[in-house]
């Protein structure tokens, strides 16, 4: 998983817990309907604005942009600059026998091995990658979507509080407590949008660019391979796809694709 | 009607009055007056923004947006390859004996029995998708307007609640009180907004996007089958329509459509 | 004038004036004062924001956009259809005793009598549509800017009250009443720019996309005549334009318009 | 300079006057410590937000947009024809004499007299007319950035106040009238930002329409000459840049460029 | 270091301080619990957002974007005419023994030596500045989610603080410091976002620009060097990247280029 994410989550969480106890009385901070309201009422209003099955997917998407490592950039262009050197050597044909781990690159060698022309495979996978973009774009607007949606049900919940305590004020004693356990939900809403719900979105939204630009330098490496590019021009080709500080990593290996 | 959407209403709805009974004394919500100001006001700021026939609109089209069952792509790509055969076999004139459910599938059988050529029926077809969005964004509109509109009101229903009660504070035992009925208009156009109109809105924007889809992929399939797509083409055009999930359930089927 | 805007209109303020009666002492919500500096400092604030010009168009703008009635879009494509019947009879030249009222139909047609081609006639209205657009959008902008402008000036009211009155605490009976009145230019501001301001922008950016959409009809019709299309299929070039709903009115014509 | 400007700056600032003289007590709202945490802070963020010589040339900006007049045009168009008419007899090189006052037509008749053909005439004078806009774009970005924070800087003032009233209210006679200072910040903040910052931006953007829309006239004017287009043609073209309104005071001038 | 954001940061901080001393007792605004959860809660939240790369990044993006010069335009200009000559005279390959101190046009010299042909030196050289520019918009993406989380977390201070406060008011003069120290969160999220996050995030966004600025005119050097342009025609060709007054320092240089 993500390591930044994990840091950032733990972090936040103790930081707030820290602040807490350092307060003394932290359980006047436990207030389970206060809770109840502010996380149901999210979860119910993300019912309407989605569909059950867009719910559902986000848990996976979630799940599969935390796990599934990113190949660096260096190392797929290695990779497409040595299969080129093959289908130049052995036709486009042998390419079939490559049998990489993630589904897009099998897709597009597949293509390429079964002599798609450059137009209907740049179409064809092009699609491929604006579809999984969307999908990834489900999961951040059903985040975004709790992150507005939890502030506006923590100050639902701290009206009610209030309303509650204005309306029945006979022992002054009891304003005090009564109106702090009205604003925890409006704290609870806070925490939920601004630690997990909003960062969240941001880091799916990330992940989904960063996927993209895999997924365009791959397509670009697919492109150059079905034209037969050489193996230097092909390089350069893909490398504008990376850093200037990546770049310095394979210029090394320069040399070696050079005397190919 | 959309199970999902129904669920988070009556759910978020519960949790609300959960929380309001819970702290005894819920007969101190219900104030009529603050009512009135906040749906009224809404609905009369709703009358000046947009037109009659919008609003009248927007209830039929959000009745349908939830009774109208969106065929599975999956289901509408087979359609269309078979239709496609059907089309090889007998000619496009064949299609006219088609009867589908929906009317933009018909039209566009219609328009292909017709020997509309591609150019004039993609375009048709397009304006079609085009002004059946355009539509729907209306009702959007309207639900988006709602949604900023009743906290405005809710605003200025305290307001008004806040002056009476300082302009006449002889009373110190009435200012709770007055005070807790102040703030129940806030808590109506809270409700209101963040429950009901801006999810239904968000839910109408999905609603839409979905229709686009789905006609996409019949116009996609129309315009194959209208340039003779041979059968296992056609389904490799449409099937990029699909998300992976839904690409699974059709793998045993292709192995038939090749054989076509 | 437009009827929903009216019953939108009096119907709101109906409901707030209702509000304020129901809580007796209505007296209190009169403040001169406070009303001048709202109103004053959003009409101040509106003549630094545009030339003079423009707050002065704005008016005649908004006139004419609640008075001018908007041809409903079959009346226009059966004229139109009627028309491209005369052009193909009489020759384009005949157009010139057409005398519509409004005046883009009237230009049309003597560019059509003129004999100007398609190019020249497309490039000059849609610049014309292009123009009227943007002056109309001046006029929601100015609304827009007071929708905005009111709430601060609102707040700018509210704070010189309460300076005013938490600088001069001796007598406490005066503070409730004195607070109420500083409240009242946040009230003023917030009905302003709520119940006329926004609603009135919003609905002139409505009319203005109804011009746009009769203005796009005619000029595809002017179109369709230069070309002199045949009666149905220019029939069936603008019925796009048309809601299904508008669409079922125009069905018996259809057959009258085949025989043609 | 702009008559509008002046008269909405004033009134404005009038009225906020009369209503803080109108409470009795208006040294309470000078604030001098108050003044400038807001107007300072904001300078300060102003140069961190933009560079030295971006400050500095607003002002300059802000100057000549109010001072520099723009031509009606109407006249811009007479000039033109006239000197299509010119450009015809003489030849191109005739409009060398031709000195009018600004820059950009100068710059322009002097590119038609060099021969420049419609191509290069139109990039660079297209470059320029882009340059001009960016330009006046800083000028309106630094006045948007200090109407956002001056309200910031407001609230900043006041929540040190607060603290420092709350830290110490040992004398409760002062927690009104030290409660009264803090606010002014707020007041302060609020009062720059929208009767000044904001209102001054949107009317630098409007003036960087204007000018745009003058330069486009003159673009397409010189565009015209370029192409010897006939006076009457050339003043059609022309016409679509004007309002109806300023349409209809040419009129008269149609039938002298007719004859020509 | 950029002079303009130095003089900010230090006065702004100053005018700060300031304010807090005339006040005495500035001891009450020093709350190292408050600071950390502020301060600490920002950057949890910000590794969640963003990868550990990326949050890393930003801090050299932010050192090099303060301390790397820009060339002023009409050097590079200049330079560019000068370099063209020398093409001219020994051929481009005499480019190759320029050593310009910029990576940037280092890399394009070293295209135009290699021979590339235009197409290719523009398509590789405008996806370097894409590229530069998205790395740039990390850090400004950066700065401006510590500007949007640093109040969020100064308002979960505060109602933590004031939660604590309310749940324990027995001792009444405790409740004025209290709430003090609550308020202090606030304020430091208001003074980090707006004195500083929110600041250098709008300078990154106008280095950023500058430095495309900048590139793009060396890019349309190195195509008009690749053409073979004749030096003045050159020079006119760049001169639209400056501002009129940068092109008025450049007339003394036009007559020597002219005689070139």
């Amino acid at each position: 998983m993500d390591i930044a994410t994990i840091i950032g989550l733990i972090s936040g969480t103790c930081l707030v817990f820290l602040a807490i106890f350092m307060g003394g009385q932290s359980s006047i901070f436990v207030n389970v309907p206060g809770l109840l309201i502010v996380v149901g009422g999210t979860l119910a209003t993300c019912f309407i604005k989605f569909s059950m099955k867009d719910v559902i997917n986000t848990v996976s998407v979630v799940m599969k942009a935390f796990t599934v490592k990113i190949q660096p950039p260096e190392e797929i262009m290695e990779k497409m600059v040595a299969l080129g050197k093959i289908a130049k050597e052995s036709g486009l044909i042998a390419l079939e026998n490559e049998k990489p781990d993630d589904k897009f690159s099998a897709k597009a060698f597949q293509y390429l091995a079964d002599g798609f022309d450059e137009a209907r495979l740049t179409e064809l996978l092009k699609k491929d990658i604006k579809l999984t973009i969307q999908r990834h774009t489900v999961g951040q607007k059903v985040f975004k979507g709790m992150g507005a949606t939890a502030p506006a049900f923590g100050m639902i919940g701290t009206l009610i509080g209030l309303v509650q305590m204005l309306a029945n004020m006979s022992n002054p004693n009891m304003i005090g407590p009564s109106m702090a356990v009205a604003l925890l939900t409006t704290l609870y809403g806070a925490l939920l949008a601004n630690l997990v719900f909003l960062p969240l979105a941001d880091k799916l939204a990330l992940r989904s660019q960063q996927e993209q630009e895999t997924k365009n330098l791959i397509l670009d490496g697919v492109i150059g391979i079905s034209r037969g590019l050489a193996g230097l021009i092909l390089q350069e080709t893909l490398k504008v796809h990376l850093s200037p500080k990546d770049r310095l990593k394979i210029v090394p290996k320069k040399k070696k694709a050079d005397s190919s």
